[in-house]
């Protein structure tokens, strides 16, 4: 929204303003008034405490909708009935519900409410009317169209259910970003950052102005024939180019984890989902932001194109810094602080801090949601090292509550507002052009990219693997958020709909077809993480993901292995052996007294495995052994950033998620808060 | 608020009112209008924005106060400080950020806001407004007094942190009362419930009508010496009275928790606390609804009174009737769904069924807040036990959590708003004479009722505990919250003002000297739980206890134990030993097979210990055994309710805590959810 997004609402009433996010919860008790508005209208209290009642009845139906949906799931997933996700249930629920709404319910016209016309020469944010000596305070809510106004009143029970589209910004989506880099896999995440990357950055930029140019097309053929019924500029169409290349293939992941689908295909879907959305947000912002000089041309002009470029790249970097550098400070602060002998205090002070990122990018004119994931992500690199293991489990919780409720509740939305929302434009020339162009867009996107990056990938991207992520383009929250978030011209309401469709059609057949799809292409399930790593753990896998691993990614990891984890978390080698001689002082009031401890153990906290601290008798497996020894006397050396390939390797084969040694059990693993995966989920205990 | 509570303000904007607690959120991001409000003007676009941004800052602010203090919390508890608690701190950073916001901060005036008048002759809820052919939807905020139109603008900074008093009720209010029921710690809870219900009914109405007519007469003085500025009505005092008398002792009762104090006291100062909470708000909202036939006459008239007590009655029967209800609903639901595999859906489930119990007090015109109470003790008393031990972990510290954010939330504000708010009406009489009101009206509460008390206990409330229970009337969340609901007139603001000292005065004075008053009363401190139930093990001591439960309790304790566990649990005797054989089909559709099982075991849930199920040999205590054989074979008997007093009175000397038999631990305790006592963390994990 700080990022150029189209705020299309007035100012808004003054009183409940600081603290709003907490005060707007209010809006469901309609009593919004600051203290100093004696009004003692008996009948405006009166109308005020009907409307809290008919507010609270109308949330409960929702929460009540949410609970079916939860009930149904549990008989879903007791059944093991894959065919329909939780947020494909979501949908279906919200649009009977809307069907009721729609046409089962008339609500007899209130005459209390009838509206006044007022002519004055202007439209200030707030306005003071005086009724009969006394005065009334009136806020801004916004433009009625003139054949509308007639119409207030009739639409009030369906305006009702139709809420502010900043809400998914502001209050849904976070927490569902946040939770998705949280919980991102940063073994495989890592391994396969450059493709990822490409996917999510070239790739969405690709599938964006494919989808736009050919929407054009699209639009121009329409207007030819004489279907168009407003303006739809090329902006509009590379703008829902925008919108629709968020992936979010939550139903696909659900349904992988379940089956323990190929976890390099896990990475790459999930991360490239991850951060597409990101991308997409910057990238939607910065094409509403792209305004040529003479007003309302929209025309070609290579100032605002360069313009937009320069927003984009400002507003993502400027997200992303801040959204590191209140996880860096989280991370600083738990690890300075003993804080963790206090759960409470510091699951909340975790709690308070990301969410205080989100807050400080709204507020720089950043985007928020981009911020918060990559919070999320330093959250889970660093923070969550320095974290109790009470606080471990708490936080995770939390926020993958916090989720699903989140998810479940946008895609309950989604299906109500199917036939709540007022101003549909669904036109079938645009619906089967926008089902095209998108899947397309996508092709574009996998299939060339695919090509190119197995050109430098030993590990190379099968062709059932390209078809599976090609099929696993789902579109969900984030593409909903967005197009819900300006519906005011028409071809933003044509998007609106149309987007609307491409959502339910993705989930339900794309989502439901995953498990067929999966066996069609011939796609192993059933991988085991331990089998997983103990084929890495073979001669020459070692080296094929050493190869994968570019200079780019070597030169990272061995900064964040010598300087970031040491400074952020209480893991790594001591900074007094990695700095340089003359920041001595510095780095001994850095380093955590347990880094020396570590260094004379075969501790590497860095690929988080935390070796059992106890008495047990450290025996490596035949191969590793070596591999260990070498990791731990590198550490050991003055200045690093030289061998530490042997390390990263390690990482690389190990992960930061299970270590078995044939034999024996030696290494407990840390939790990745990844997805959850059939474990014994009382492993962490025995930490 | 649905229960008569005096909403104050406008029916306020209409576009994002369903989901509006989730809409409502928005209201941070002013960017509030409907869909269909095609509004182009980017001059009110860039406001909106900037409106945006500005109201994130604001909540950072915020944001940071809270982080700054979990921070200093930490140091304090670091260094065992006990003279400052949590929530005292926060009222003290609140202070501060309240100064500098008063005096530091100077907004320039807004020539962009400037508001303007318009003549018409009725107040509506909406106005439209026609600028120059477009029309612009207005919504009714409140009433501006006519002093202060033109002080708008100037008040702008303080309005934007002083936030709609209703968020207290609806948002803040909510987790903290259900978290106190929910952690209620039950054992010692119902073994003093008589004088816990006294203290809380009687205690509290007399405490009420003490305060309303010692402030009666200080009103009347200051009227007759010429210092009351405005009208002050008996009834007004009467609600100054019902507001100050929910005492909020959670300062004192975090360092009994600390210093493991005689449980007795802890369960008469909480169970008291919790419940009286509950009697105040319906208390003060009957007081709101009494209105003599003669508007404004405020004299005394019996119909009137009757009616107010008719609706006492009612809210607070239905608000009950409502908690217990949707706890019930949950317990069924989590009891016949196997739920429990899946913890995400279980802890949603709960939190969903939990929040909807205030949704459905709300529309019904109950009081939210009193439903949620007792929802939280029916959750805690049947649900609990159905929820898989991963779960009640989970609700425990989520709700944990919630209620430490709202409660720090709510007195740094507190802090804040003694300087932000605008309205403050300080009168040194009415201060002096609230505070001597107070002390009375506690006095005439504790020391009477105590006297009358002691004469059916056998197990007497001592001197001391009386001085300390007197000591610990701390006020807090709930009188502020009911004090701030309404300022609208000068009676109001000038209770207002009052009652923020009164907190202040007795959080730092009387929450600070706890340990000292602790040591001066010479009560015993580092009560072991273990201790405490082995000393009632002695026969006397269980004869004390027997004694002291009274007719009333033991026919609830044995309907609970033989009907209401086995209907909602998995615990208890099987409902076809307990029911009349009449009902023998609907008895084993109901009875969970694990009901049967548990016939055949030495085993009790319902005394809420967990004996473990592993092939451990139980060999019990020589004071215990024949208790256990006799619980045992009772519930094995047809028809139930007669021998059961064994059970209880094993029930009310094990409790639900801990049971450690000499020599050999045999029982694992479940964690009561009672706040954090200095125990191993891990005990549950074992389980």
């Amino acid at each position: 929204m700080g990022s150029g997004g189209k705020v299309k609402a007035a100012a808004g009433a003054r009183g409940a303003l600081l603290l709003a996010l907490l005060a707007g919860l209010c809006a469901l008790f309609r009593g919004c008034g600051a203290e100093d508005s004696a009004m003692e209208n008996i009948v405006t209290e009166k109308k005020a405490e009907e409307s809290h009642r008919q507010d609270s009845a109308d949330l409960l139906i929702f929460i009540m909708l949410l609970t079916l949906t939860i009930l149904t799931i549990w008989l879903f997933k007791h059944r093991r009935f894959r065919f329909l996700h939780e947020t494909g249930l979501a949908m279906i629920y919200g649009l009977l519900v809307g069907v009721v709404l729609r046409y089962g319910i008339h609500v007899p016209r209130d005459i209390n409410n009838v509206t006044m016309s007022c002519h004055v020469n202007s439209s200030p944010a707030t306005l003071l009317v005086n009724v009969s000596g006394k005065f009334y305070e009136y806020t801004l809510k916004g433009e009625i169209s003139a054949n509308e106004i007639n119409d207030v009143q009739d639409n009030e029970m369906l305006r009702k259910v139709t809420f502010d589209p900043e809400v998914f910004f502001n209050i849904l989506l976070p927490p569902i970003i946040f939770h998705a880099g949280y919980s991102l896999k940063r073994r495989h995440f890592f391994r396969n950052m450059g493709s990822i990357l490409a996917y999510a950055f070239v790739g969405t930029v690709v599938s964006c102005f494919i989808i736009g140019l050919l929407m054009y097309g699209c639009v121009t053929l329409m207007k030819q024939i004489g279907q168009l019924g407003g303006d739809f500029f090329f902006t509009d169409c590379l703008f829902f180019g925008a919108i629709v290349s968020a992936t979010d293939p939550v139903t696909v992941l659900a349904i992988f984890n379940e089956l323990q689908v190929d976890f390099d295909l896990y990475a790459l879907l999930f991360g490239e989902s991850v951060l597409n959305d990101a991308v997409a947000v910057v990238l939607s912002s910065s094409i509403v932001a792209y305004q040529p000089e003479g007003d309302n041309s929209h025309t070609f002009e290579a100032m605002a194109l360069l313009k937009s470029f320069g927003i984009f790249l400002g507003v993502f970097s400027g997200s992303f810094a801040l959204g590191v550098a209140t996880g860096v400070v989280t991370a600083l602060v738990t690890k300075f602080t003993k804080l963790r002998d206090f759960q409470l205090l510091e699951t909340a002070l975790f709690f308070l801090m990301s969410w205080s990122t989100f807050l400080l990018a709204e507020a720089c004119g950043f985007t928020g949601v981009v911020a918060v994931l990559f919070c999320g992500i330093t959250q889970a690199h660093y923070t969550f090292n320095n974290l109790s293991p009470e606080s471990q489990d708490r936080t995770k919780q939390l926020f993958e509550l916090l989720n699903f409720l989140a998810e479940n509740f946008i895609f309950s939305y989604m299906g109500l507002t199917l036939f709540t929302f007022q101003n549909h434009v669904f036109n079938p020339i645009f619906i089967v052009g926008a089902f095209l162009a998108i899947f397309l867009g996508r092709a574009a996107n996998i299939y060339p990219l695919s090509f190119l990056l197995n050109l430098g990938r030993r590990n190379k991207i099968s062709s059932n693997f390209q078809h599976m992520m090609m099929f696993a383009g789902l579109r969900g929250a984030m593409t909903f958020a967005l197009s819900i978030r300006d519906t005011a011209t028409y071809a933003r309401q044509m998007m609106f709909s149309t987007t609307l469709l491409v959502v339910f059609f993705t989930v339900w057949v794309c989502g439901g077809g995953t498990t067929q799809m999966l066996s069609c292409q011939h796609i192993r399930v059933g991988v085991d993480t331990d089998q997983d790593s103990s084929i890495v753990l073979d001669g020459t896998e070692r080296r094929s993901t050493k190869q994968e691993s570019a200079w780019l990614f070597r030169i990272w990891y061995n900064f964040d292995h010598n300087y970031l984890k040491p400074i952020l978390t209480h893991s790594g080698p001591p900074l007094t052996a990695t700095l340089p001689a003359c920041c001595g002082p510095l780095a001994r009031c850095l380093t955590s007294p347990q880094a020396y401890e570590n260094e004379g153990q075969l501790k590497d906290d860095d690929s988080d495995l935390i070796l059992n601290d106890g008495d047990i008798n450290l025996t490596y497996g035949d191969i590793t052994v070596s591999t260990d020894a070498t990791g731990v006397r590198t550490s050991g050396q003055p200045v690093g950033g030289v061998n530490f390939d042997e390390a990263l390797d390690r990482e690389l084969a190990f992960g930061d998620h299970e270590l078995v040694i044939r034999g024996t059990r030696l290494v407990l693993p840390m939790d990745d808060s990844e997805p959850p995966l059939p474990r014994n989920p009382h492993h962490l205990r025995q930490l």
